[in-house]
């Protein structure tokens, strides 16, 4: 518990209004996408970066824990008290779109932001932010940069790292810093920006955010190709990216998803024999350049064994063939009553043998493993399904098989998380993919930031 | 002077013929392009990384300066032994190219590589390595890593560090770290390639480096859109890239060099009333969308009041209007007996106002200022050219233009570096960019990694 007079100290910074300890308010901060539960002692609602920095300065002097969050969408506990301290959240007031930058297209946000209010107001000027983590609709940039968020358009567009020009932020011992520049060149000093994204919320409170913006194409069109099996979907997945193709998304259904879909939505037609689907879309800037790159994936797909290659005609159409995809994740449910879900991530070529060996796991332990996701960038969603989450020893099982599928991944020279971070979940793991070197760099990285270990610690394993 | 049995310990790593105090090897070693010159006490080649690490934990417990170097190309000395110490050449042994590997589109490499090599290898199998930075000749893919290089390709494929997937690394201690992974997305960890990247060398000795590579376009046509003013050309290179131009790259040469060319290379055929200059290449997979660029270019560039636009028809015709661009760095010396040349970068939209500024700069204190360089990327060479390099006065009013420039530059929201880095040269100048809280934290970084000091220290103005 916090003394009554730090919390007082607080309250005279920001005002009562912006400083909540009732109940209701401790149980509303207490939770994220993981369903794990630690009420902090207090919440606070900065409204401007001044506010943050008199808040950090004072925490750090009286070595109060300080957990910056967002939306509270996360998947690994990056934003959960699990040590106490006070939420410091960046939702209420910090949530400005400050400025849209046509001319050198740059979009300036402070955190609290939500992507796709963004990439809304972006794309009424002609521009466009490409990350879209699946959370789009309710995560705030704040947070995507935090866990470097990425989302389908990886495949051609990349990630959250690749759009941020600069950060302004709040070491914990209140210094407000720039990182960055709105150039595109910028090499004078460390690349502070690159280690704040991802760090979790670990090194430094972000407080404005420069991104970069591309202009937003003319044209898009949507695929699906079916194959008879999931190893000759996943080995089209990067022979045809590596024959020239460049689709924003490579989006990929095992014959356990396709399976679960056809029983929870009896309704979507999805082709009778597929063994795997790969899905996505194709953008470009003239339609000609549409047809070349369908024909790429088409022909490309043909030479790995599709037996099915569907171009949606018309938008209506297009979101028809995404259905699948985006209602893979409920349908999975009809597996189990519990799913221990991971996003590892690996080089490409090795999607084949992965999925292959994560099955052979799935068996040894008489787990179904259905598995979709991001197969473009070599992002995979893992679920191994529990099918009694009361039962002790299942439920045990469930995570020694996850364990398996972490080293694997790791073994060959995949990672632990290609979105959702490490926060809290996967921290465990950490010693299976950093050796005791890199996780003394970490901590000593942590305590250059952060010496008092005030701000989101214990996090990463650290 | 470091004592003889260190020397004799080193030795005893890498072998007598791998350790060199003779005079001829201390000058080879003692200069950049810079021309400043100090001496290193010896010159270690190390033959892989198990070397580096044993040099290095030998030199951490011994207090021993070492300073690793690439080609020596740089500009601003980071690579120079300016405090004394080894130089840690990466040159010799390191220099293979260890895998191309196709299917993820990736090559890995040693640190001494040299760029154009690595290009050319990538080439030969329908790949391409973006970064092209004007020491690509001879620059080696380490320093390009260590600096951060850029080039003319920025315009639209980005710099260094949009390519690095992966390093491995040598820290101080000798500690032997990987950092990041052959995959597309990674979030486990801190982000130490990020601040690995542009760090010159004084974080960690970089053993190893993974390379994301695309496909190499199928064609590319070069363009030269002719100004009457450098005011009007600096206009249309941020108006025409808002309004969905997307060249390989956009250069610039202002009237001065255009005179100083017409003057050094009489043969050369530059338009007569030229008052600025914008020439590159537009690149695409189709010859259609190559078309379409060139069309919105020349369309954009004639709403800016360009007075002549020239498409090359082959490659002998671009390499003509390539001419200009390539020997714009000599040609200024008619203007003077020493150059004082800095990579100033600036948002895009605030070219024109930056170039107006710069000249005003340069008439006050009585300098030509030719000014060329990668307009598209907002990164300008400026040249202060001193007549008399012997006269006192006029060297030092020159740094004073310098200064002043750097100010300017730094008010527009623009850095001190857009590719060369800050060594020894630009570390004067980190106080008009960083405020003290920010040099605190790249102090403290610099301390995480390297506690006594030893890698490369007092470079950046650390």
């Amino acid at each position: 518990m916090i003394d009554k007079k730090h919390l007082e100290y607080i309250t005279s910074i920001v005002g009562d209004e912006n400083i909540k300890t009732d109940k209701a308010h401790l149980i509303a901060f207490c939770y994220d996408a993981t369903r794990s539960r630690f009420e902090p002692d207090a919440v606070v609602f900065p409204r401007h970066e001044q506010d943050v920095s008199d808040i950090l300065k004072y925490c750090n002097e009286h070595k109060i824990v300080i957990v910056p969050r967002g939306a509270g969408s996360g998947f690994t506990g990056g934003a959960l008290p699990s040590n106490g301290g006070i939420i410091l959240s960046l939702e209420r007031h910090m949530n400005k779109i400050l400025e849209i930058d046509m001319q050198n297209m740059v979009g300036v946000v402070q955190p609290g932001v939500i992507n796709m209010q963004f990439q809304k107001t972006v794309e009424e000027v002609g521009l466009f932010y490409p990350p879209d983590p699946a959370s789009e609709e309710y995560s705030t940039l704040g947070g995507n940069v935090s866990e470097n968020a990425g989302g389908m358009r990886a495949a051609k567009y990349g990630i959250t790292k690749d759009y941020v020009m600069a950060l302004r932020a709040v070491l914990p011992n209140g210094d407000i810093i720039v990182a960055g520049k709105k150039t595109i060149k910028d090499v004078a000093g460390y690349n502070v920006a690159g280690i704040l994204i991802a760090s979790e919320g670990t090194l430094a409170v972000i407080t404005e955010i420069t991104l970069k913006l591309i202009p937003k194409p003319k044209f898009k069109k949507t695929y699906m190709g079916v194959f008879p099996s999931v190893n000759s979907a996943m080995t089209a997945v990067f022979k045809s990216l590596a024959s020239g193709a460049n689709p924003v998304a490579m989006e990929f259904l095992d014959s356990l998803v396709i399976k679960a879909l056809k029983q929870k939505f009896p309704q979507v037609s999805l082709p009778e024999n597929a063994g795997g689907i790969l899905i996505g879309d194709v953008d470009a800037s003239s339609l000609a350049e549409i047809e070349d790159q369908l024909n790429i994936l088409k022909e490309s797909f043909k030479e790995n064994g599709s037996i099915d290659f569907i171009v949606a005609q018309d938008e209506e159409e297009g979101k028809k063939l995404w259905f699948a995809r985006r209602n893979a994740s409920p349908a999975t449910m009809v597996f189990g009553t519990k799913k221990l879900n991971e996003d590892i991530s690996v080089p490409r070529s090795k999607l084949p043998e992965a999925l292959d060996e994560i099955y052979k796991i799935g068996d040894k332990y008489g787990f179904q493993v259905p598995c979709f996701g991001h197969a473009g960038d070599g992002n995979i969603h893992v679920n191994v399904m529990v099918k009694d989450k009361t039962n002790e020893k299942e439920m045990a099982d469930g995570h020694k098989a996850i364990e398996e599928i972490f080293q694997l991944v790791v073994d060959m020279g995949g990672t632990l998380s290609g979105e959702h971070g490490i926060g809290i979940s996967k921290a465990p793991f950490m010693n299976i993919a950093f050796t005791e070197a890199e996780m003394n760099l970490f901590r000593n990285i942590k305590k250059s930031f952060d010496p008092n270990n005030i701000l989101n610690p214990f996090k990463m394993g650290l």
